[in-house]
């Protein structure tokens, strides 16, 4: 039997009519549902579905991932399957989302075009960002938006230096310092003065938050480059975030780096990806 | 007798020397001198003088202040003399500051300018912070630069609504805001895109930190206006922030009201404010 | 009698019914109507009213000024009755603007609430400037809005030397230069980068247009200092433009000195100024 | 015999001593010089070369090309040479330069290393533009910086359509819009808040200058994409500009494509490209 694993947003009360019709549906079409404990969570009167952690739910290598909910939800579901190759369906509850196009209405269509082989299938890049810590190896993660590095709350600069491909870019005072996918160019980094990168654009963007220095303006890099941000001055904390979600504190000396991974998302649409349609409609741009 | 108080920067070499010089120098011409116990850790070989914390200083009424630094040096001076009339001589001991415009070499020509009543007063607008907390007055702080209400480390934005003399402005996520005199305005909130004020401008400048709205813009309102940024959403943690010195935590429901403080401070120069020199030497400003 | 001057914008097919209606209310509560030529084209089948030229409308010392149109309409009205005490009365036929904030609908309770004296004077500091030519006074103007120099539209830039209060501010290259009234601050200046200033701010001021030098940023002035820009370098050619209506050829080495104007405009409106209301709609302002 | 054409910057004191030398040297190196006008005209006392226009230089199949000057010199340089192979030593004259990193006392050892083969050879991408006017083609240029299709001195804006291979993009009021290379980046289009693109990377940016609507921002696309810009309104007069040195007036309806050139230039260097080194030096950037 097939298999659709099931990520939802938590308190969407549209999700507790739409989810058992959702079941359902899948099952008369032959797949079997796996919930995270977030979808579960819906189902309160009807048959127990054991729910998944949502970082195990790869184990159970569903054929499909249905993403209910935003930006967010898409952006957790993404990770969670990064190493895979399983086609995401990024549904917006809400408003247009960046990442999310498919509306309620055109879901079940859109599995349908899938399963006929007529869907769309939108490949965005991961970035990978590594961080290095007392010259070693620490850890890593895979990001579909973006890698932020700032610092904490107190309203003291940090001190950062970037190097490109091992050489030298510059040393500067600021915030923090966003490095971002084409994907991630519409998200945090466009309100720190960052330009929009087509997503299949082969690139990634550097963006310093609130430089001190005001000639320090965003940089883009071919996306088989290497971007080192190095953390020269801890002012009280400095935190590494990835996506806005996974958040790890720095310590003097950190450095991070920033490659291509070898993971991509594939999104599921009914037809190409709409960015400028989703641009007008959110930023209000003109179409005259 | 009269009294000078000194306030200096730690950990600055040239101070060893320059201290007792200056102490000397002072008694000469009939001052007592008030240090600091940065100041009197510099004067290891000497006569001991009894240092008097920095706050304290205050209430033994000297007639002048001398900040030995940076601008950092000088804002904590100028909020610890705040509400006294003292005037201040801001001296540089690196490079080029906006508050502190006197070189070292310039350092007693100045202050005999100013005994002899020929010495520039750049009389600098305070800004008073009052933090409202459950709807009661919690604390105010006097700010010469600015007031900066942000998020913590960690990358998830903050709401907030700003008002102004009662109205409504605004409601945004943004990483915080940023409320600044002109006095502050060549400070952090240039670095997050606000304009330049010109010191004796009678006006207050709002600028948002990397806002999520791409149309929010820094707003100059004049200096009998009151803005009230109130805190909506907390993130994580969210920090009041007074001259980048003083920090306070945040908590939901939280309101800051800013206005004109009833106080300034009195910098003195041998010649008239030179800002537009600062910024041609600071910002690489051309002068064909 | 008493007397209304009409100022209509061309090609706005409502005016041909509402402004016999507009002009047969008038005259049932005592006021004659003056036309400008583009209001009495829309005449064609009524009585034959004489229009008299726009800048001769302030001679027949109408007691007040109708604008129909848009910000454009009320910009061409302010600078005819610039040296008058007239107040206007400023109809938006199509979009909310900035300075029109009175709908159609709400003109006649408008304009009866004036006569009533209850309706909001919303008094607008004019701003002066004076071009100099050969060291000798060229000319004058006064607007509402802005005074900008700027080249042709062949991709050179221009050299422009700033000076405040005769003190040189920088020199530079730049596209051209806007100085500007707090009024004219959410006009052309915002997209230039300049910040938004309250209207009964006393202030103006002065942003680059695309400047070579990126630490060039907005200055805000106190609204009794004179600024002025010199052309230092003419490349092909450069206008001198007076609230986006009348231009002027520069030559090299004029000078345009703007300092605050000794009039005023007088803009009649049912209620108080609503700056922020129209921000939040027409810049997408949130509102939470 | 081999042979190497000089291109020079008018009006630099020092080319009437270096141009006598360099063509000795090139003469006792086997190579006969060609001289553009600019050129000839520093060799008073010498020898007569006959200069040959800048334009018709390419006809005589130099080996190799030298220019003398700037930036600008170098522009001209690479669009006359843009649909050869000849590879371009640029000296610069005055200060350092984005593409002319090249300085007077390594001109030698460059050409020498050239000759040997141990010379860095940085290729430029080029951008072709092709203005379509009245639905037909009508002229096509090779650019080495950008494309800039402004509005005239007269402070109105466009109106502008642009589309990204044959979708919408975006239609606003503007002053203009620039498309610019990565070469071009550092340019005139960081002036109007464009990123900078490293010069591997193979993209296009589209910065608007002076936009009306504030949520347009630059944009970055693939290098194969085609970027349209549609002249919708033109207000007095509107031109496209050639890399700051050729222009040609639009008319409305004219449509002016960009696409990668089928050509490339090749700048010599004696080692590789520091862009960050050129910007850190330009742009005031730290190097902690």
């Amino acid at each position: 039997m097939l298999r659709a694993a099931l990520i939802s947003k938590p308190q969407k009360p549209e999700l507790a009519q739409l989810l058992p019709e959702l079941i359902g549906w899948l099952r008369q079409h032959g797949y079997e549902s796996l919930l995270d404990p977030e979808s579960a969570a819906y189902l309160v009167d009807m048959e127990t579905i054991e729910p998944i952690d949502r970082t195990d739910l790869p184990k159970y290598e569903p054929d499909l991932v249905i993403s209910l909910g935003g930006d967010g939800t898409l952006l957790s579901a993404a990770r969670a399957f990064a190493q895979t190759n399983t086609p995401i369906v990024g549904v917006n509850l809400g408003s247009l989302g960046f990442l999310t196009e498919v509306p309620v209405n055109e879901l079940y269509e859109t599995i349908e075009a899938w399963m006929q082989g007529s869907a769309v299938l939108d490949e965005r890049s991961l970035m990978c960002a590594e961080l290095v810590r007392d010259g070693r190896h620490f850890r890593t993660w895979d990001a579909l938006n973006d890698v932020v590095i700032a610092k904490g709350a107190i309203a003291r600069m940090g001190e950062f230096t970037i190097k490109l491909d091992g050489q030298l870019v510059a040393g500067f005072r600021a915030d923090g310092v966003i490095v971002s996918t084409p994907t991630g160019s519409t998200a945090y980094t466009l309100g720190a003065g960052g330009p929009i990168l087509m997503p299949q654009l082969d690139a990634m963007v550097l963006t310093a938050i609130c430089p001190h220095l005001l000639t320090i303006r965003p940089i883009v890099v071919p996306g088989d480059a290497e971007i080192c941000v190095a953390v020269d001055v801890v002012p009280h904390e400095t935190y590494l975030t990835v996506d806005g979600q996974e958040a790890v504190e720095l310590l003097l000396g950190d450095a991070i780096y920033c490659r291509r991974s070898k993971h991509s998302v594939k999104l599921l649409r009914l037809r190409p990806n709409g960015l400028f349609n989703v641009l007008r409609s959110k930023l209000s741009w003109g179409s005259r």
